[in-house]
């Protein structure tokens, strides 16, 4: 979503799950016992402060525990994400939905991305308005894709924006939501606070460039490759990938951070490949030479499926891979798996002294999920890396 | 920008040229003899009917002369590229800017995207109306960009949609347009056609999604790495290549045609590549996998100037190789060098008997810049090459 840069609270959303577990009710509403799947998702990658870490984690446990529901109600993976994120986008703590950033005409707009590992469908809309779950109609968007094509042949949309986006959505029965019912008191402070920033800023400027305080349209999370990527496991990749980016839109671009890092993932140590990837594509790209500090953060998922080994008397589920990096100051995350009793939540931050955009941490943890409904084995190890 | 897909005459354009060749005056107003460049254009990838064959090759020819002609007074390439394609959004024959096709409210809605091969830096606008030069804006919000941060530390954008992108360009000093003056008889007249087809269609159906005669806005010439690509040779890359794609819109977006072409010309023999790339990560993609035709064009500039022999006696310049291939019935492309007196224009079409969507065709040259004023050596091939 459009928002005041820098703002002192900058959290975005996303949730993924890939949808390659084994077990997974694809179009069945029976619950079985035994059902697959992992869900990882994030609060922003930015900054997050002690007295409302809480309210971050919350977010995130809710998200989890709503995306697992859906997955033993025999949702669709990506119908378990949308869900997910709808709790993200509802709590007024995320820069998702309600809650969102105002722009600078203090308008709130918003942007939202899903992709399906399994048939590689997308759907987005950037710079909508008077939508309270934005999620909801890139979910429909990637519904009706996947229904094939409209009247006289023409080739549905993946990708809608303001207007005509609004309308699309309203016309496909998701619900509209007055725009002012979705500033809350915190979005209102912050926006008030980084609008008086910037006059102040301006003010002392030189007076050049009067222009730049129009009202603005980006649709950053929504551009193809750089908000989230999904992709199964194929004759080509071992790896199934699912990625979610959150940070500086602008950064997020011109890196194309999430098929970046999901590409990085085909190679066997995940920690190493993330590690390079986060240096490499992000903090060090060419296509940022210029920007002194490359704010961003990445949620990953993977799972091989098809090198586990057959040896073992009991059948073993996939191993999952989750990790997290992220160059600014901090990033919340939750995480959990179908057999898990409730979401594990954290706040990673920057280690004391490192710069925020030229140094990133990089933590995750694996487990290993079962294919009968015993309990998973969850085992978590964290690997903060900095970089001067 | 947005269109009634599958129309009668789709035309897109765009126009790139790399900005690696030697002697380009970078901020000089002064002409030089001998300054090098090479221009390639399109103006589209779709269906060209023989009637209109003499405009469209016209548009071409006048968008090549203008870049020629900015290069010879000293602009940097992606003002030349800029000024080559207000003459593509002027003309009331391709689908950009003046005589755009209608959406399906009956608005124009343009998108328009320049990258600079040398910065890395990219501008584009998406969904934009009220704007006749959509492509001005997006040069706009590109040399913005460079100058650095905004106020209070802020990034500027590098993509805007909609009311906002228009707001941003007004409040920039590009000249507005009221919207009607911007169909023409052909566009309108289109618009009509196809909405009727559309119609009766649904007519034709059995009743189900009513709904998807609502307006819609998408920004697929704007999605970074679809649109178009440019990047200059580096200590990775021997070539400096430049690639824009016209098509269907969802098509270049899922498969990131432009930035998946570029990368491809960085194997020694381009036309092998560009096949190669076209079949496999265009035709025969598993972004793809459920369409029954996949609609686009590309046409692709490369430039090596690491590996010139220097053994010649007489300095010579940079060979530039220049290619286009297309999926569609037709491909308007038009092709010049800063030596040339005139521009070459060209319509490839399949051969009879073959499927768009399924085939393609495969053309392009070289041309030898030459260092001094002398005239540069154009050589042209024609290899089209059918794949069923």
């Amino acid at each position: 979503m459009e928002s005041l840069q820098n703002s002192a609270e900058e959290q975005q959303y996303t949730l993924y799950k890939d949808n390659s577990w084994p077990n997974k009710q694809e179009s069945t509403n029976h619950y079985k016992s035994g059902v697959g799947g992992f869900v990882l998702v994030h609060a922003g990658a930015g900054y997050h402060s002690e007295s409302k870490a809480k309210e971050y984690r919350h977010a995130c446990k809710r998200a989890c525990q709503q995306a697992v529901d859906q997955l033993k109600a025999g949702a669709l993976a990506v119908e378990a994400v949308a869900a997910a994120l709808v709790e993200l986008e509802d709590s007024p703590f995320t820069n998702a939905g309600m809650g969102s950033n105002l722009n600078l005409s203090g308008e709130i707009e918003c942007d939202a991305s899903i992709m399906d590992g399994k048939s590689l469908h997308y759907g987005a809309v950037g710079a909508i308005s008077g939508i309270k779950n934005p999620v909801l109609v890139a979910h429909r968007l990637l519904s009706e894709a996947q229904k094939g094509k409209l009247s006289a042949g023409r080739i549905p949309p993946c990708f809608l924006v303001g207007r005509g986006a609004h309308d699309w959505a309203i016309s496909h029965g998701v619900p509209p939501c007055p725009s002012e019912k979705m500033a809350t008191k915190f979005s209102l402070s912050a926006y008030k606070r980084n609008k008086r920033k910037m006059e102040l800023a301006e003010k002392m400027d030189t007076g050049h460039n009067q222009t730049k305080k129009s009202r603005q349209s980006s649709g950053n999370a929504a551009h193809y490759g750089c908000g989230c990527w999904a992709e199964n496991a194929c004759n080509m990749n071992p790896y199934s990938t699912a990625v979610s980016t959150s940070g500086c839109g602008e950064h997020l671009i011109r890196t194309m951070l999430a098929r970046e890092c999901s590409a990085s993932m085909q190679s066997e140590d995940a920690h190493q490949a993330l590690l390079e990837a986060m240096q490499n594509k992000f903090i060090s790209s060419p296509f940022l030479a210029n920007e002194d500090r490359v704010l961003g953060g990445v949620i990953v998922l993977r799972c091989c499926r098809c090198a586990e080994p057959q040896s073992s008397p009991n059948v073993q589920g996939p191993l999952v891979e989750f990790l997290w990096s992220h160059t600014t100051e901090s990033m919340c995350v939750g995480y959990m798996s179908a057999q898990d009793s409730k979401a594990k939540t954290h706040i990673s931050r920057l280690p004391p002294g490192t710069v925020p955009g030229r140094s990133l941490a990089i933590e995750g943890g694996v487990c290993r999920l079962m294919s009968t409904a015993s309990p998973c084995a969850n085992e978590f190890f964290t690997l903060s890396t900095t970089l001067a």
